[in-house]
């Protein structure tokens, strides 16, 4: 069972990026050619265009970027339907060599948390056997609930070499209303506290290559406080939001990595995914050229 | 439409009490019964345990407890079955009479948070239409991520009269990690913040019974900080987990309640649904039994 930051670390390598691939699927971004074979007059036909959706772009991705990472929220949108496609397509990434990052945000306490974890990572255990469930190799969890929320994760996580990425300074522009209160004790703001819990986390369980399981998402969208995060949490791996459709710039990611180009990985998920309007037969043609040109430009920061 | 927080005081005087009966299924803790007859062999026979657990709990409770707390995370950890498992339970408490509050701490930004909303409440819209998924009347959502990540949950159960419960306090032993952090503009810890911005959403748009459509989650387990966050939110309904098996007394919610008896709904969901041992052949009527002594215990504090 290897690390979680060793298999992300050799995946960038093996890759020569960070670039993490969001799937956000919207019906009505979808190419025309698959809306049209889907039809969508069920949650159903929803589901099965977002999977096609999805299976065609993790092949034009494999092989190419180190890792995925599905929104649950958009498969939750089509219900039962929609989480039985997020399902068959984490299998079928994995299957493609692609690591996976379930991007749920989920949060609870003890045995609630518990169930969660087991969904995301090992399975859930009944009458003594293990029935996997999601199978990610990460999953995006929110702090506030405290300790006892975020380490059931954190324990269900190890037990499979998983990871956990915890919410820190996330990259929308109403961020700031708790994330930013400047906490009495040592004027720092709350999501320095978050991110001081994290690195405490993370330093739990250090890889080979000096990276922990625990990481922290922390928005590209405020470059200055990632700087300052990433000294206070040297062996915490960033995951950044906020590149491309939400106007962070590839040098505003810079701050996040290490000198040896590791540390961060950088989401991009409508820049990738959307490069196309719906009627554009070529949209797979499109996809392919916006990956390599985000592939260039992070490329450069991050050698 | 009705406003939500007028459909749960008529629920709530209705029914002579304000008890929350909180569903978290879990294989080990269901009737043998129930076990014997759907085995536990596959993920699809433990949600059809859930299922059938679940129909005759609410078909014990339903025109006696005003509102139903089904635990997203027990029904995740079966995978899409279980989630059509818990898309059918919603319906069943829904035509049986019982509000629904869907306990998923939900928490994303922007047309994300949009998409866990329409999930939640109206349904997902494709092509104009219009498609339901769980129909709750009412979601708990995680405040971490700030303004833009709440107000979309707000605008989305607004259009259908449902309403969102906030996490400000929790329960949990080691909640004050974050939510206890004194902040130092005003010395009042962060959950006091969180406490403000909700009053300030609920006050948008106040039900005939003068509370709002937006509450919060302050467990029963803190009864002085609740009596602080009551005084600050007249206008907010408390939905108070920790009662019961979690250590709060009935005594401990008294200061959740306006003087007329509303104003907060008071979860038990391992008191009431497993007051037995699995093997007991009479387990419904130790769930009756158990509702009963629950009603009464919180009626005393509550009238």
């Amino acid at each position: 069972m290897t690390h979680f930051a060793d298999r992300l670390a050799d995946a960038v390598r093996r890759c020569g990026n960070p670039l993490c691939v969001g799937l956000d699927p919207r019906w009505e971004s979808l190419p025309k050619e698959i809306r049209d074979r889907h039809e969508g007059e069920s949650l159903a036909e929803v589901a099965a265009a977002f999977e096609e959706f999805g299976r065609r772009l993790i092949d034009l991705v494999a092989g190419r970027v180190p890792i995925l990472k599905p929104q649950a929220a958009f498969f939750e949108a089509c219900g039962p339907d929609g989480f039985a496609a997020m399902k068959r397509l984490l299998d079928h990434a994995r299957s493609r060599g692609l690591l996976t990052l379930l991007d749920a945000k989920r949060g609870d306490i003890a045995s609630t948390a518990s169930a969660y974890a087991d969904a995301a990572f090992a399975g859930t255990s009944v009458r003594n056997r293990v029935h996997p469930v999601w199978q990610a190799d990460a999953l995006t969890v929110n702090p506030y609930l405290g300790r006892d929320a975020v380490e059931p994760f954190i324990a269900a996580a190890r037990r499979v070499g998983a990871g956990v990425f915890v919410l820190v300074r996330t990259s929308n522009p109403g961020a700031g209303l708790f994330q930013d209160l400047v906490v009495k004790s040592d004027d720092r703001p709350l999501y320095q506290h978050v991110g001081q819990a994290v690195a405490g986390w993370a330093r739990e369980n250090l890889g080979a290559c000096g990276l922990g399981d625990v990481g922290a998402v922390v928005g590209a969208t405020y470059p200055a406080e990632m700087a300052v995060l990433r000294q206070q949490m040297p062996e915490v791996v960033f995951l950044v939001p906020g590149f491309g459709a939400q106007g962070g710039t590839a040098e505003d990611t810079r701050p996040a990595f290490r000198a040896d180009g590791l540390g961060a990985i950088v989401n991009s998920s409508r820049g990738i995914t959307f490069p196309y309007r719906p009627a554009d037969a070529d949209w797979e043609a499109r996809i392919e050229s916006a990956l390599g040109d985000t592939i260039k430009v992070l490329g450069a920061v991050n050698s």
